[in-house]
Parts: structure tokens; C-alpha cells; sequence
């Protein structure tokens, strides 16, 4: 499917442009290109960069997150991005067309840095993902992160472990130069995704309590501290419900469903936002990977005895073509077989399980439960012992 | 992929001769081709067939189910067969490596008969199912069995509705004629797939209860009214945990879970079956087809007020390449709000939604739980409200 980098970046900028429009229609005054540098809660105007002043009843702060960056010399240099926002996605859409792009450096390998591995190759640019650690997204056991690195390589992204990136300047053979502890590399975009954290710039003006996380505290109303004041999304923290902890988890589904419980909260109705159990996805080439509960870190940190098993198996029935490896893990607590979390590599199928014990976490299940679980089996879809049955009873005898 | 049909056909049946010796080293008697013709509770003796007497200790029914037939005249004509277990498979695939099979006929449109239209048109077998009520599968929703009708038709299977199968005869153009209300027509190969029943000709002669499903009645621990007599799989009952009544649903891998509680509980362990929530698929063509929990009708019978929707979604996020369309409807109690039951179809993610809710069923949750499950949110597996949060929510809406 071929890209026409230039129609979509315009196409996208029209929509962008006629966003205010379409909510005049509905009563809704909507600007961009507006930044809110103060609130004054005594008074209730929100401040505006151009000096604009906006009075409010219910005020829902909704920033998001920044993206974090190494804090090195050259960051601001053309051709040095983050990706956070929809126009950060098109202002490096905008340097593609631009440039002759033949080399991308990545600057770390999260969620952002793999889909942007991925997306840069398949643009057939030489890319290479600079990491700290040794292997990618951390989070995940790292026999799965063997997994995801062989992939990567497999896909032709040189992966360079154990850096700690130094400054970034001009370029002679490519645009920019990039300078680390392992030396000097070129290329004609730099992309640093090192890490978000919630931007809580207009919370901590207002003087709203923010959480243990440093995201901004809220009850399950999406109510800050002041009773008028609500915050939604990546700014904010959830309640999980593993760890009964409030969290900080940045995904755009949760944003998606706490904005309704305020909207709905605001409109005069009265709707709980529930909770997280952290479940999240992410493709990278031909790869699912998911996750979802608390890591083994995570669980001990909150006072759980975790104990875990990592098996593989087949995402369908061991007789039928077109059959790939799964690997599954499972957390559980030692002390109460409480299934805690999960994690899911693999070609197909890995999603899919990480949702079945999403919900499966979601209801507090037990070991004893997800190890005979009712599944829809058909020799397509899964064996007839599903990996889920097989891990949670491997785990259940080991507790 | 050539089928080598012969080659296949006898390594299968060397498989199953050399079962017996496999077991022996394991100091397991496999006796195959034996059929147990009576049990003596009271002396603790099985008689076979052939007049041997085997004594035992423990004994185990698994006899699994009996394929019904219309009981018409012509069904044991060489060319009709049902299709249960693996030997009958066996004889169909000797059957069409046999004759010059160009047509085959397929009395019922349930599991089997959905799965066969499949396997024979892939033979490129012209194919006919003959049907009793109007749509395929009757279970599922008639919005989901107008688009199955519409998956066999565009595959080239003919649907023939309001057949009442009347007599088998030896045919002149093929080798079989099939006389129905409908008219003669003619086939090489007739399937009747008209459903199964429970095997209890021994629990009965033993007199064991039956429940009112009509198979073996067992309890959590799989055993039968007695103490050392077990009933596991598709001729026993199980516990299912929505309608809290013990029902027949003779799936494959219910019949794995309950030989595996048998088992450990005869060799002196103590495991209690859980139960099961009704999940089940199967593949037609490009179609997933999956349900959980109750429908309307079972709702109903089990005294809850059941309310339903059925919601047209995406099965991954509306942006990207790929995409399809998903049904899903969600039956729920009208009093309660508690989600009771669950059916999709779709070309992908509809086994995946259907796995989720199942387990949210084994939990007992709610439309409001469902409406806001935390699920593995990322564009290529789904949107950020996922149709499972769509339909829930507009279920609940509308209780």
C-alpha cells in the first residue's frame, strides 16, 4: 500500500484545522493552538498565552503526559524528535517527505520505540534502536525480551544495548550525529522515546494534591481535590484493582473512559470509573505482545508473595496448519493463589489471552479458577487445553 | 496442501492398532475393538462382548454420546454416514478416496454439518445442506445465521430450507438418492448431522440416575450416584455456573477437563470440576462463530428476565488496513443487570471477545463490570472502546 506522505499530512492538518468549526455546530468553543499557562481556582479563569482570559464552572484538566528526553546537548536540532502528540506523528511525517531519510536512530525501546522501529522499516530505512538495558520493553520477562530482539533483528533493526546517549550534533555523511558511551553514529532522524511522565504543570499551580505516582490524585468520580476542578487521562491516576494502588498507567483507552465518567459526572449523572488491572498491547512487526496484572516486582512492591511460571505452547490446536508458538506467563500470590498478572508473546494469540485473564484479574479469579477456565475451544481457535489452563496449573502445583 | 488420503487413512489406523502396546509399557490394559455389553454393580464386573469378564475396583463411563438420525429408510446404505467418532471419520475419508465422490448431501446445519460443508468444499465436492428450519446453527442469533447462510452460499454450498428427510435409496447419476418433502436429489456422500445424545445404555443397565438432561448424573467430583463409579465427558452432566442448573453440553474439551478431575480424584487426590459457563465455536469459512452462557430462550428457562442487544463493531481499530466487521450480542438480566450470555461472529476477533466474556461469566459479572473491563487496548487489536465495552454499555442503557 503505498504512502502519499504529502496528501496525508495535508489531509490531517484540513482536520485538524476544522475542529473548532465542527464543534461551533454543537455549542462547543474549541481553540488550538491555545496554551493555558495559569488557573485561578479562587476565581475560576483559566489564563491564556496571549493573554486571554476564560472563565470556567467545571474545569477537567486533561494535559497528558511530556515526553522525556535524555537532556543532552543538540535535543533541538531538525531531524530530533519525540512522539507524543498527533502533530509530533506529522511533523515526522513532514521531515520523511522532506529528507532523503536513509538512517533513523531510536533512542530507546518501549512501546513507542518498537512501533516506530517497525514503522521506520517499512519505509526501508536502516534503523537501529540505541537501549540502556540489554534487551527491549523491560517490563516483560526477559525470555520474552530474547523473543522480541530476535524479531526486531530478524526485521533488519540493529539493537545496541548499554548506552547512555551524549549529545547529538550536525551530521557529515547523514543529518545529524549521535554521540554515546559506544560511539559515534549518523543518520537523518533521531527519535527519542526514553519515557513519558504526566505533565502537571497547571495541577501543581492550582495547588491540587498530586498522587504517590505524581500524577494528579482523583477519586473514582474523576473529581480532583476541589470539587469543580476534574481531572482525565495520561495527567491523572486509576485505581488498580490488583494492587489496590493508585496508579499512573498513560494509555489511550483508559483516557477514552475516564473522559466519559467525567463528562457523564459533569452532565449531572453519577458514574464510578471502576478501575485498572493494566492491561496493554503492542505489535511490533509480526509479533503480539501483551500484558496485563502487576509484574513480579510490582506485585511485591504491594505486598503479594509472587511466585511465577513461563510456559509455551500453541496459540491453536497442535494438529492444525498454520500453528505458531505462545509463550505465556503467569504471576500468582504464594500465599493465596490469587492470579496477580500475565504476559503473552507471539504470533497470534497473545492478545487474546491477555484479555481472557484481564478479565480473569478484573474479578479477583485464582489460579484455581484460570486453570479450568470455560473456553470457546474449537481446534482453530486453541488446543483443548489452552495455554491459560496449562500455565495456571503448572503454577498452581508449584505454589 | 495435497491430500494423500491412502498414505493418511493408514497411518491412522496403525496409530490406533498400536495404541494397546503403547499403553502396555505404562502398564495400561487398552483393549481396543471391545465393546462392554453390561456392568454388575454388585460383583464390580464388566462383561464384553465376546464374554470376557474384566472385574474392577474404580470404574469410569465415558461413552460418550450416540449420533441421532431421521430414522429413515436407506440410512445403512453404503455413501450415509454420521460422523462421531474418529473411525467414522476414518470411513469417510476411505469413502471419498473410493468413489468419485462429485456431490455430497448434509442433513443438519449444526457444528458438524457447518464444519463438513467446509472440509467437503475443499475438496471441491459440490455440497447441498438440507435443512429443517430456515437458518443455519439455530442457537445463535437470526442476524448471525443470515450472515453464516450468507458465508456458505458465496463459498458455493447450497442451502436448502423446510426439509423433512423422508428416505435414502440407491441413486442413478450418483450413487445415492435422498427423498425429502423437497423433491429427490442426488449425492455420492449423505451426512446425516442431525444431532447427539447422550451413550447411557450402561449407566442405565446399571442403574445409575440420569439427570433431567438425560446424561449421568455426577457430582463436583465426577462421581455417579456410586461411590466407585466415575462418569466423565459428553455422557455426563456438568454444573453450569449462569443458570446454576447440571446440563448436557457434550464439548471435547469439558470431556478433557472431567477425565483429568476423574483421575486425580480416583488416584487419591481431591479436585472438584468447577464447572462451565457453555462456551463454544467452531470455524465455517472465513467465519468465526462463537457464543457463551445462555441464550434467551435458556435464560428464560432458568428464571432470569433476559434482555439482549446485538451491536455491528470493528474487530480492530476503524483506522487500520484489515479491519472486519464483528457481531456481538450480549443477553443480560433485566432485574440484576448480570451479564448471562454472549454470541459473535466475525472474519477475526470474534473466539477472542467471546473467551473474555466467558470468563467474566465464570465470575458472575455485571454489564456494568463488562462495560468497563480493562482490556490489552493497541489500533491493530482492537479500538479503544472495544465492541465488548459498546454493547455492554447499550445493554445497560436500555435495561
Amino acid at each position: 500500500m503505498p504512502y502519499y506522505i504529502g496528501d496525508v499530512i495535508q489531509q490531517e492538518q484540513k482536520l485538524i484545522a476544522r475542529t473548532p468549526e465542527k464543534f461551533r455546530e454543537t455549542g462547543v468553543d474549541v481553540r488550538i493552538d491555545s496554551r493555558a499557562e495559569a488557573v485561578d481556582p479562587q476565581t475560576g479563569e483559566v489564563r491564556l498565552a496571549d493573554g486571554t482570559k476564560l472563565s470556567y464552572d467545571t474545569l477537567v484538566l486533561a494535559t497528558g503526559t511530556t515526553p522525556l528526553t535524555p537532556g543532552i546537548p543538540g535535543e533541538s536540532l531538525a531531524g530530533v524528535f519525540t512522539l507524543k502528540k498527533f502533530t509530533d506523528a506529522l511533523r515526522i511525517k513532514a521531515w520523511l517527505a522532506e529528507v532523503p531519510c536513509r538512517r533513523a536512530i531510536i533512542i530507546g525501546a518501549g512501546f513507542i520505540g518498537m512501533e516506530m522501529a517497525e514503522a521506520l522499516r517499512r519505509r526501508s530505512i536502516e534503523t537501529t534502536v540505541y537501549n540502556r538495558g540489554t534487551l527491549p520493553v523491560g517490563r516483560w520477562d526477559p525470555e520474552f525480551g530474547k523473543i522480541i530482539l530476535e524479531e526486531l533483528q530478524r526485521q533488519g533493526v540493529a539493537f545496541v544495548t548499554g548506552v547512555d546517549a551524549q549529545a547529538i550534533e550536525e551530521g557529515k555523511g547523514h543529518r545529524l550525529g549521535m554521540i554515546t558511551n559506544r560511539g559515534v553514529d549518523e543518520a537523518d532522524l533521531v527519535l527519542l522515546a526514553v519515557g513519558i511522565r504526566p505533565d502537571v504543570a497547571l495541577a501543581r499551580q492550582m495547588g491540587l494534591p498530586l498522587g504517590k505516582s505524581g500524577a494528579i490524585g482523583v477519586n473514582f468520580s474523576q473529581r480532583t481535590a476541589r470539587e469543580n476542578v476534574y481531572a482525565v487521562g495520561d495527567c491523572a491516576e486509576s485505581f488498580h484493582r490488583v494492587s489496590r494502588r493508585w496508579v499512573n498507567i498513560p494509555l489511550g483507552d483508559i483516557a477514552n473512559k475516564q473522559g466519559r465518567i467525567a463528562g457523564v459526572n459533569i452532565g449531572g449523572g453519577a458514574m464510578i470509573f471502576p478501575g485498572i488491572v493494566g492491561a496493554q498491547s503492542f505489535k511490533v512487526f509480526d509479533l503480539e505482545v501483551a500484558a496485563t496484572g502487576l509484574s513480579e516486582r510490582e506485585a511485591l512492591a504491594a505486598g503479594f508473595a509472587p511466585a511465577a511460571v513461563l510456559i509455551w505452547g500453541k496459540a491453536i490446536a497442535g494438529s492444525m496448519p498454520g500453528n505458531s508458538e505462545l509463550g505465556l506467563k503467569l504471576i500468582a500470590d504464594r500465599a493465596t493463589g490469587r492470579l496477580l498478572g500475565a504476559q503473552a508473546v507471539g504470533k497470534a494469540g497473545a492478545v487474546s489471552r491477555i484479555n481472557t485473564l484481564s478479565a480473569a484479574l478484573w474479578a479477583g479469579l485464582s489460579l484455581d479458577d484460570a486453570g479450568w477456565l470455560d473456553l470457546a475451544y474449537a481446534p482453530p481457535f486453541s488446543g483443548s487445553w489452552d495455554p491459560i489452563h496449562i500455565a495456571a496449573q503448572k503454577l498452581r502445583r508449584e505454589l
